[in-house]
């Protein structure tokens, strides 16, 4: 059993925290928390068993886990690896949990304890955010990204995989750049079209008071993601901004075809955009 | 008890008999389905008791609910209407289900029966048709709209809003034209959004094989609308074209806010427009 360090016991943090206990994984979970209200919430839940600083987590923890958003995870990381430089024989792992992959590879490349780290996206996850928001099974089923493993020692990847068996992901080694592409089309993009479905509703309320009078399941379900939190997506939207580029432009083409099929009356247009996607059956039951 | 009739016992017609029946309104059920599979399939599932020709059903139902896309509505309207006329004693109904409001009246309008005509919109469904995905209790505690009631007869509104009451709705009365500027915000800019969306990655997913791999629950949510049927969409999209393109045009607006604060790094325009966003969560719980 293994002392872990969650760097960020937030919604990712706290719930792999909650089931690498439950599951006979980490003995002892240290937390670093900036904010002293969400830190106390960890506590008390019992996400977390001591907070304490970020020194003294790299300190002690077998495994960091950071799970703070992409921008400030590039800061930690490289504090992380200093101190694991001081005590090189205890041969620690540090990990992270980010949604984009190309910066916090690079953050670590270059550092003398950079084969310790292991970059990592388990891609779970639900609308809302700190430690409140924790919850057992959130990985369960679901996909995990290790990326560019062969830039980390073999030993450290290893029980990095060890620990995602213990949330039941199943994971999968890819090229970090490929990561930041596949997640601009099936995660990134959708966050942006549900923020730009908000706006666009919320901005008509300003007219229409009952606007959302009306509002079913589906509308909720389009628009569910424009609930998530923004210091974790202006990083990741940033971080991953030429590929989220690439498929915004592709995705007002798209919009582009139906607004144009919509505006001609054609109605085989029309017809011939809503069954091309309708293929999206193929892949989402 | 009643004997109704379906015209298209589908995902909406379909779900309305199996409840009605169910909670003691109906005591018969006849169906009118123009594909002899699916109108074989309603029968040996129980949803329907007879199929019968549209005029037998006409001519034999307290109650007739039509619930076909809503371009095949506006011309079997008038044909409802027509028998209705030939037996005025019997103070027939016929409502519809559709999901514009403008050309549904418009059909009825000028009709020497018109007032035994009311218009209505039950606010549910899901991405599925045809009478398999019927289901019990899919209208429960959702909003129902009754559109123009003053243009009908006033026992024929009090018939249909027990009828909805039967299907545990909130009826809420409307102006048609009202209706359509509503549903064009919040729920076909929702399909709109999900096709442009599947098309978006079923594109790229010609290049990236493996694309969808590491699809999640956020993408699951945001593109599942965008298995609805061509049969019922076209229709929606053709008549409410001058609304849903007012909502296009704002959505392409703010997706293009997203895009130039993106390009540029703003990180302060990013965040304004996701918190800007979040303020959905008042709407959404």
């Amino acid at each position: 059993m293994k002392t872990i360090g969650i760097i960020g016991p937030g919604l990712i943090g706290g719930s792999m925290a909650i089931d690498l206990r439950k599951r006979g994984y980490a003995s002892k979970v240290l937390g670093v928390e900036k904010e002293s209200l969400n830190a106390s919430a960890a506590l008390q839940m019992g996400i977390i068993d001591e907070s304490v600083s970020l020194e003294e987590c790299a300190r002690r923890s077998d495994i960091v886990i950071i799970a703070v958003p992409v921008s400030a995870a590039c800061t930690i990381l490289p504090r992380v690896l200093n101190i694991f430089a001081c005590q090189p024989e205890r041969k620690q792992i540090v990990m992270d949990t980010c949604s984009t992959k190309g910066g916090i590879v690079l953050a670590a490349a270059g550092h003398p304890m950079c084969r310790r780290f292991v970059a990592s996206h388990p891609m779970a996850g639900t609308e809302y955010s700190g430690p409140w928001a924790a919850q057992p099974s959130l990985f369960d089923g679901r996909a995990c990204i290790i990326a560019n493993p062969q830039e980390s020692d073999a030993d450290a990847v290893k029980e990095v995989e060890n620990l995602y068996d213990h949330l039941n992901m199943r994971v999968i080694e890819m090229d970090a750049a490929a990561h930041d592409v596949h997640t601009a089309y099936v995660s990134h993009i959708s966050h942006v079209t549900s923020f730009a479905l908000a706006l666009t509703v919320l901005d008509k309320e300003k007219d229409e008071k009952h606007i959302f009078d009306l509002a079913s399941g589906g509308f909720a379900s389009t628009v569910r993601l424009a609930k998530s939190n923004a210091d974790m997506w202006v990083p990741i939207l940033k971080e991953n901004r030429q590929n989220v580029l690439q498929v915004i432009d592709t995705y007002i083409n798209k919009m582009q075809q139906f607004r144009d099929a919509i505006c001609d009356n054609d109605a085989d247009a029309i017809r011939a955009l809503i069954e091309e996607g309708n293929k999206i059956k193929r892949i989402i039951r």
